[in-house]
């Protein structure tokens, strides 16, 4: 059995904190719960917006097992398991696999600049063989401005041509339209999915996969009704609104920090003001800057 | 039993893999060992000369275990354990710590960029409150170039105000002379610690505490021998001499990628080829750039 390669519309789910400062498990696992009731195809669970690089690997292994324990489908879930140390990342992703998650998303290792392509794909390869998993399915991940660590096509087409079962995705998150449609007219079969809420739309009209977003922390229903009907000139109108609405909150939730907007807003959602909190170096919005937050439209 | 500021010439140890690919013990320990014998004050293992980030935690324990191990004194160690995670960093100074080793070199967390000062602070706090050992003491990291993170003065400061036996030093590897000089000027007591070779001459002169470095996988007499007499009128030439040494070697092992040309260079010296290997996203030179380094002057 695999799993396909993904599609869809995926949050790149907030991880909120207990009074310890340590992953709060029910409010994640209803916070997924919700997503998912929302519409999301699934949860892209520990990713860049989820502060997974700031959690040990036993906090990250916690908070997969936790959704699971929830009653989430292995199937919905797509953790982030790529880490600076190509080992961490096979203890993480054999882990996923160990309880039925087939599909991850894996950073490169970032924390040499100016590495080679030789040594990208010779990191992924690595991993491919001492995780040693048929079943395991890979989306790389391609967000240089974080990573300082970008995807080179000639890296895809090198991962792919070695292992073509396991890389069937990308998420881009550089903000580029021009990167994300060369690399669905390059590799077929490739699911490339935007990084930023307002390019799914763009990308899927020329091919792509969907998106993993932050902004889908708060307006999933949008999104997913612009994956959904986005070709249907009958309901044009409708995806413009809808559309409109998701890049509004967008840039609502950039004006500060973002991580820190989304568990603001979240919190005001919910009423749970537990979800202000971020793990250093990350920190919370001061009470003004969530002021004028909330105060906008 | 408080260990002093670190003061004198470290090494920034490399580590050798075996033929997996998994750290060889039996070559780092005695590769430590020979540069004690060179005249090393100590031992900076896990740190970026030593590819440190791309060790597991596991790995990293295993390691300096063994050094321990191998007969080498705590005291001569200095192990970085700063990692992306302020919990993972935990774990590996408690580790330390419950090894005997009180001094460690610590990254900031490095994944998240842009991060202000405030988050950088309360990321050290955290760990350090979390650790809760009143042993412990931690010699920052300023490798911009590579963390993209960089220590401010004004977190130096605040760190020092609030936990002042804690925060003993400062390894500066962005090699600005300027900046390593107003750290001593501004911090009384900090040791500043240059993490380039040619610089540790002119930081002594201003009041520095010497040096971490990587060309001192090689040349360690070298260095030492500045670090003993570069305040003697009559050994001035032969400090003169010994830079000059120690200049050369840098230079040379800057020719193509810095750790590949390292490992050549002590597979060279100690006539086994398993210490060209690197771990990816690192990768060993070409065999063209390996004969072009040896036969360098």
């Amino acid at each position: 059995m695999t799993a396909p390669a993904p599609t869809g519309v995926f949050c790149a789910a907030l991880t909120p904190l207990d009074a310890e400062g340590n992953p709060h498990l029910q409010n994640f696992t209803a916070h997924c719960r919700w997503l998912l009731d929302e519409g999301c195809t699934g949860v892209a669970m520990l990713g860049t917006t989820g502060e997974a690089n700031s959690f040990s690997l036993a906090e990250r292994m916690g908070l997969l097992e936790a959704a699971l324990d929830s009653g989430i489908a292995p199937n919905r879930l797509l953790p982030g398991t790529g880490v600076a140390a190509l080992t961490d990342t096979v203890t993480l992703t054999k882990h996923a696999l160990s309880v039925g998650v087939t599909t991850v998303v894996m950073l490169p290792p970032f924390f040499y600049k100016g590495v080679s392509d030789e040594g990208v794909v010779a990191a992924y390869s690595e991993i491919v063989e001492r995780v040693g998993d048929d079943r395991l399915r890979v989306v790389l991940y391609h967000i240089p401005q974080v990573s300082a660590v970008p995807i080179a096509h000639d890296v895809i087409a090198r991962l792919r041509e070695r292992y073509p079962a396991v890389f069937v995705g990308i998420k881009d998150s550089a903000g580029d339209l021009a990167n994300m449609t060369a690399m669905v007219a390059r590799f077929p079969g490739l699911a490339v999915l935007a990084g930023a809420d307002p390019l799914m739309l763009p990308l899927l009209r020329a091919g792509g996969a969907g998106a993993i977003t932050a902004t889908t922390n708060l307006v999933a229903r949008d999104l997913r009704f612009v994956f959904d009907h986005w070709a249907d000139p009958e309901k044009a109108a409708e995806v413009e609104a809808a559309q409109a609405r998701v890049v509004a909150m967008r840039e609502r939730a950039s004006r500060f920090a973002q991580m820190a907007s989304l568990k603001a807003l979240v919190a005001e959602r919910t009423g749970d003001p537990a979800w202000r909190r971020l793990r250093p170096p990350l920190v919370a919005l001061t009470e003004a800057e969530r002021t004028q937050l909330l105060a906008s439209a």
